[in-house]
């Protein structure tokens, strides 16, 4: 079972803006780079509520038939549109990983800042995948966050694309 | 004349951590990473105080003969330990690479978390070269910072090397 994170940043490692908007990132920015590849061997998105409150917003639900998880310390709380289908889930990253592959999920994709940074904190991702665009933003809200500790990892690969997008592809060290 | 910024920084982009260290890079990082290539092409360094700081305490002077401009608000405040060739210089990035300029410098490198961010702001970067390390560091002195508006940069090219390094060239397009 493998915990992934694949993502588009600005060159200062900005998710998107303060307001939730990306519009510094390409459109398109994923047509080349991989993500349909990736995409079709996870079995289980696990976002956060913020991300959840942004792309349920979208016109078109992103995760298509995939399981999505959307992790809440108030489940009861959070509302879902007719028609989306996702599943909320409270607990820690190292339960919500383990349920997951309970259930028999082989490569789990983790999205969203805060969730990003929870799970790299309790040492559940194995992989990640930054696809970073040539462009400083200044602010907004950030890829990586304070850690309990230093977190080694292995460089895999690294190769550029169109629109002077740079993807590395790494591998988290055992601590 | 070009301003050109070379900096190694964690994966989540800070250049040392809060005290000043930087142990999480490889000690001899630059060694095969075009930065010797780099620095014979400089005809000035320029640093902030913070940065001054921390290389006068090194057991060698780490920018032999070539001319160091140290900026400082209180320029009258700062030590300087003998046989350090150093200048104390004030005034807002633009004049100060007017100044060097009018001595005839033709590349321009500049050092220093908050130093790089004023020169960033400034618009008077040509070039910012960022060795990567792959390790998250979690806190520290960032390399980036809040901006007066998005920059937008041209990328040049990426190569990786050893320990995981992973450098980008990137030029500053016009804002």
């Amino acid at each position: 079972m493998r915990v992934s994170v694949f993502v588009g940043v600005s060159l200062d490692g900005f998710l998107a803006r303060k307001n939730g908007s990306y519009d510094f990132l390409p459109r398109k920015g994923g047509d080349d780079n991989g993500y349909d590849e990736f995409i079709a061997t996870v079995d289980a998105h696990v976002i956060g509520r913020k991300t959840f409150d942004v792309v349920r917003g979208f016109d078109e639900w992103p995760y298509g038939e995939t399981p999505v998880i959307v992790l809440s310390r108030n489940p009861g709380r959070v509302k879902v549109p007719k028609g989306v289908h996702c599943e909320l889930m409270g607990g820690s990253p190292k339960r919500v990983v383990a349920r997951l592959a309970q259930r028999g999920a082989k490569h789990i994709y983790v999205d969203g800042g805060r969730t990003i940074q929870g799970f790299l904190n309790a040492g559940v991702v194995h992989r990640v995948i930054i696809n970073r665009y040539p462009v400083l933003v200044g602010s907004g809200i950030p890829l990586f966050g304070p850690l309990r500790s230093d977190i080694r990892l292995e460089h895999v690969r690294t190769r550029a694309y169109r629109h002077g997008l740079v993807k590395s592809e790494y591998r988290v060290l055992p601590s």
